[in-house]
């Protein structure tokens, strides 16, 4: 491993959880009367070190790359999907476009690893490491130095884009494959508890790939520290967000976590540092049934379960508008006594 | 019975259901992957009868009003809290007041039947059936004239109300006992499964509050039409709400419910007009108990589930952007022909 990792500490800082706590519940409503935009507002204090937290620049981050296991059926879309999504990306089309217009989010398209060659232009970055990973039924999907350089390639990104939350996306025709994989790797779950039928496999289907990713497993058996698994499993767009995970929660920056392979990369991420998951928000739990088991694992709790399945970080732009309702909480609600309401009575 | 209610007609145009999920099917994303927003989108087009709906103007109507029930102690809130928080929603500073600055709804604040007399200012209809209904244990909380005179007054105000959205607010010290026994008496459930803690009685208080709303019933036991139910109950601010309610959905506005006490206006006007909710969104699913069993009655899923408990309209306002998102996915969202993006493998 020649690749240096980022520190990420542990964010403890009691007397501001103390301070954020008084806030919130003193706030003009009954006491825990917000629920678990209350538990949100704590966190997104504690992350970005503030009583009054505000967002600036929020980043969505679309990582794209193709995965060598997608021609042996385990999708029921072809390969050639991912790349012309990254052009509806760039064109505006897709859902993910659609709501971080909606939304005021900075939108930047990674191609980490796409078997297509794209024409530069804004909001593209081209930080391909090869055009998709190998077959990972036939050895590692991607090589030790291949992991490293996408995962450099997250921080670095990372490094270079502005703001104090970054909310991650995906796409890559086969890569819930590799979720799945990683999953069962680095947790001990069994293979078919953490597959399901990603953009709509039908039963036949579902039960191939499951049957598919087992012998994958079986092959990379000795394949278990989490960038030895990451490099077998794959994929590109998976290693980037490992990387632009590690960085943004040591600049701590809030994380908002998608579906089931943002998760993933999530997932990887803490095994390496931790805290990781101190700086991260899951938006939503995904009709994907791997997702649950990955989100219980990290101890994210949802903010949103709409049967969402698509990927692409639409999960993390539909739960934005919370997290910036959960921060004005904080910063704009007068307290019982600013507002001159009374306490309940004792 | 001499107010008369408008007629709400059922929506029924198949062709263009039909139109909207064609067009939901062929947007850029695996068939249904965008969950539980495709239905959403459904709804908001044959509410708005268009393949591309759109939002012009959305309310916030957050009505208020008291309880004679509360001098007995059924909330951990003294009365005087009601016409406070009214103050604190023209001034700003309550969540209502944040979240709808947030998301660009305007905020109408409805002095219904609140126990103060208010100054005059923008933002703050008041239309004072009287100043709090009387005790429920006495005999009935309005009289039929007061009800009816309530009712108009919703009825009158979303008339004069721009927009196509609705969304629903209430504050009253007490309410949610008045909420618990319409649902008690129009669906026959027992007193204490529609009764919970509201804004925080603790377990000694929530035994107090079940044993006097179930003397309540009992002494209203003819109250068993919907209209003489909510007279016996009360409140204004419920009354109000139902009549904007039967207003809206004649006007096939989008009617966004929030919590428990605004569910049970609409149960009401349900009860009064069945088709009032295919106009209907439940923004979301409170910890209040009650709450579950009435959306379960009215056949509404919820949106969001926080274990919100706080009225006002903060959980509808917080489900509006994905109501927006919605329609975006339908307006804007790229065809795989428009896109170029291949279909699944057959």
């Amino acid at each position: 491993m020649t690749l240096e990792l980022p520190a990420v500490d542990s964010i403890d800082d009691h007397a501001l959880a103390a301070r954020l706590q008084h806030l919130l519940d003193h706030k003009t409503k009954p006491l825990g009367a917000l629920g678990r935009l209350e538990a949100l507002g704590l966190r997104l204090g504690m992350i970005l070190g503030s009583e009054a937290p505000a967002f600036s620049s929020p980043q969505m981050l679309v990582c794209a790359g193709d995965h060598g296991l997608a021609a042996r059926g385990v999708s029921a879309y072809p390969s050639d999907v991912t790349w012309q999504m990254v052009e509806n990306f760039l064109a505006g089309g897709a859902a993910v476009s659609v709501l971080a217009r909606q939304h005021g989010l900075a939108l930047t398209v990674v191609d980490c690893g796409v078997r297509h060659d794209f024409e530069p232009r804004d909001g593209l970055r081209i930080l391909k490491v090869a055009p998709g990973t190998a077959d990972a039924l036939s050895g590692p999907a991607m090589s030790t130095t291949q992991c490293e350089a996408a995962i450099a390639n997250g921080m670095a990104l990372v490094r270079e884009l502005p703001g104090n939350a970054l909310l991650l996306g995906e796409m890559g025709i086969g890569n819930s494959s590799a979720a799945a994989l990683l999953l069962a790797r680095l947790t001990g779950q069994d293979i078919d508890a953490c597959t399901g039928s990603g953009t709509g496999l039908d039963a036949a289907g579902l039960a191939r790939k499951r049957a598919l990713l087992r012998e994958v497993l079986a092959l990379h058996a000795d394949a278990g520290t989490p960038l030895v698994a990451l490099a077998a499993f794959g994929g590109f767009e998976i290693a980037t967000l490992v990387g632009a995970v590690l960085q943004a929660a040591h600049q701590r920056r809030v994380i908002v976590v998608d579906g089931f392979i943002a998760s993933a990369a999530v997932l990887v991420a803490h095994a390496l540092r931790p805290h990781v998951v101190q700086r991260c928000v899951a938006a939503h739990v995904s009709a994907e049934p791997g997702h649950r088991l990955l989100l219980q694992t990290l101890g994210l709790v949802p903010l949103l379960s709409l049967d969402l399945r698509l990927g692409e970080g639409s999960g993390a732009a539909l739960a934005w508008p919370l997290l910036e309702s959960a921060c004005r909480i904080l910063r704009e609600m007068a307290s019982f006594e600013s507002a001159g309401v009374s306490q309940r009575e004792p």
